[in-house]
């Protein structure tokens, strides 16, 4: 069962780590899985965590390390002297997590770390692995993983295998190489143990096998484990030699994190942030699409100034600002939403861009006549103004028209300027289309009240 | 590399089906992955649909099925006869995808399929499965898995996994039971061959294992499995007896799906669209969040027109309404995405219910601080009374306030009464706080200018 993590738990672990009784806190931790050690450790303060650490042995401390709060481990890991960031954690890990904890260093500390490394194998993985962009297949690849040579037989191979085992946690796939260790296929361990001994590996491997290249985007790479069921994928170079593997993890961390990032655009919000997080950033946070509301606001309110004299003389068409305003930033913000989620979704569109441009429109303008229509019923029963009933309807109507259309064009453009389109949700078109329906809604009112 | 299903494949393919040119489409088909052939049919016809499912061997043709589009593969079943169904797709499916599939159809049918299947056991299994919550632990696993009695030697173990092997796709883990069928712990396949033959089972296994229980929700599996890094997880019934496993693929599905519903609430979008569906469930899904932002500046305009008098007295108050509704809205969106995405994160929050409500205060305070004083800089020299300035100043203030606590409350209240707290993301809190707004603002405005 899952650990839970209570206010109990921490209260006592605190109070032996104050009478400095490390047996006692050893005791505490000792069946607690690093995960938990992990979460827990992010209601302590550096110094209780320090503590900890010098408790744990090598493997769990490192463990706790890969499994800490990004920001935190940073922070932690600037305070200790760089034999201690060898000896106590990159020792232990597999290249791609000790690349991502050598990443987080300063460039001084970086140098003073690698040198540090005993192991001249691991430290040269994480130089190769620190070449790549971190968000590429290799820059999140590990190095470690099992392969054979495709001339073995099943024999050879399950020796071979027991070495390299070792420093592999999971196997899942044991990938087939030729001599020049280009990528052939791959042999499930469930058929290696049900063959034959005898048998030659090049008779056995499947080689319809799905690889990435070592520069594939990471979205693309989770895309293609998602779609093809792979709890691990292989990592090539541009000439088919095997350089790494990325496992299932790797993948739901990333297809979260997009998850992540939309719904934050799309709730005016930069950064990752919850609600247990300390002030500062949670208005930092918060700060920068208010702004861009506040100025849009500011513009709103100069569009209607120019237009002073019909308000003071119609005083009614104040009355509808918010509902105009309301559903140009609804729709607006449907539309773009939708066309964000396809176009990250990276499906083939199969249809021609006239058909498409044509199904918008169509659902534009369903919806604009739907919505006017029903605020015409309305109208035409309370107010008194026949004039009004009509400049409300015909600029909501068009309003609704241009606000969807805008929120399915942006982000396409800002897709082909190869600009985030998820950019463009949330308060941005909201801001936008308050501004374009005042101006709408104005410039109609007026064709109907001869102002201005 | 990934297949790139492109307009003139589709093209080619319906030009050869119409042809009923049986061999081509066999060839054109033969080297695609199932997901990639089911990814094609959504752009093919029913009929033609129907026509390459004739040509696919059972195994292909069953994975075909399970990667289908959910909609698309109801309404196929529904057209082919009982026994088909089983011949074709269920004799060739784990337990849980051919659960999923007899759960699609109607009662009737259901009776039919079951009892078409040949295989007594996999029929048992199928029903065992229907019996579960589809959101819970025991609606998501399958049955197939690989055990070992932990009484039995490495040798008979692999003469026995060898026999259990041929059903279950991928083993990842060995469980290891006792002679009740009481999980006891796993032991991996790597340690299980780098073993020797005659060890006991229960010298080698680990028995720090993590369970969930048939009735854990599906959530709360995807979690655990997350923090725990586990490929797949065992499941048990109430008295600790195995009854199926989990996989990581589930699991990624579960990840994205609850994302999705999160992003689609605040976007104000019912149902799952994307932009390539067609015109009438797009319309569906955006139609009721925006009669409710209809109906909400229906009483945005009646609070309005209840000061009437004060806005044609003073004009100038009806430049700042898009303003304050569009920060009112903001502010709300952001609270509630923030709250939202803390209560689906499941992290026990360790701070004390009184702390939690000063920060909250503490972020309001600041937010609402900054962008008045903003405002009233702009206002001191843009407009000319300074009543005017005062009034929205004071009312964007308290506007802001309110629309933060009630961004925070309002999902907070939603999930204690276990309804979904995204419910009050996107419109339903801009809404609720454009009418707010208007009604603080035009509160405040007539304390300056004496109205009303």
């Amino acid at each position: 069962m899952s650990f839970e993590n209570t206010r109990e738990f921490v209260d006592r672990l605190k109070t032996l780590i104050e009478e400095d009784n490390q047996q006692g806190v050893a005791e505490l931790l000792e069946d607690l899985h690093p995960a938990d050690i992990a979460e827990m450790m992010e209601d302590l303060t550096m110094e209780e965590a320090k503590f900890i650490y010098r408790l744990l042995d090598g493997e769990t401390a490192s463990d706790v390390l890969v499994e800490m709060d990004e920001a935190d481990r940073r922070r932690l890991l600037r305070e200790l002297p760089s034999e201690i960031i060898v000896s106590k954690f990159i020792d232990f890990m597999d290249s791609d997590d000790a690349a991502d904890v050598v990443a987080d260093l300063d460039e001084d500390q970086q140098r003073e770390v690698l040198n540090e490394i005993g192991d001249i194998e691991q430290a040269g993985d994480i130089v190769d692995l620190l070449e790549y962009d971190e968000d590429s297949a290799g820059g999140i690849m590990a190095k470690e993983l099992v392969k054979v040579n495709e001339n073995w037989n099943v024999a050879t191979c399950l020796k071979e295998i027991s070495k390299q085992a070792e420093e592999v946690d999971e196997i899942f796939y044991i990938y087939v190489t030729d001599d020049d260790d280009k990528l052939k296929g791959v042999l499930s361990l469930k058929k290696l143990i049900l063959s034959n001994t005898n048998t030659k590996i090049a008779n056995l491997y499947n080689p319809e096998i799905k690889k990435v290249i070592t520069d594939t985007r990471q979205e693309e790479v989770a895309e293609i484990m998602d779609k093809y069921d792979l709890v691990a994928i292989p990592v090539v170079d541009d000439i088919g030699r095997l350089k790494g593997r990325i496992t299932w993890d790797d993948v739901i961390d990333i297809v979260r994190e997009e998850a992540e990032r939309d719904y934050q655009m799309v709730s005016g919000i930069t950064g990752d942030v919850e609600s247990s997080d300390k002030v500062w950033p949670l208005i930092r946070a918060r700060f920068p699409w208010l702004m861009v509301g506040l100025l849009g606001g500011i513009v709103s309110a100069t569009i209607l100034k120019t237009h002073g004299d019909s308000l003071s003389k119609v005083t009614q068409l104040a009355f509808f600002i918010p509902l105009i305003a309301a559903m140009a930033g609804n729709v607006g913000v449907q539309s773009s939403s939708i066309i964000v989620k396809t176009i990250a979704s990276g499906v083939k569109d199969m249809e021609t861009p006239t058909r498409k441009l044509l199904k918008d429109i169509s659902v534009a303008f369903l919806t604009a006549t739907a919505f006017s229509v029903l605020i015409f019923i309305y109208n035409f029963f309370t107010a008194g103004d026949l004039r009004l009933t009509y400049a409300v309807s015909i600029s909501l109507f068009i309003v609704i028209l241009f606000a969807s259309l805008f929120g399915t064009i942006i982000p396409l453009v800002l897709h082909k300027f190869k600009i985030d389109p998820a950019l463009a949700t949330g308060p941005f078109i909201t801001t936008m289309n308050d501004i374009l329906g005042m101006f709408i809604y104005l410039g109609v009112a007026s064709l109907f009240f001869n102002l201005g």
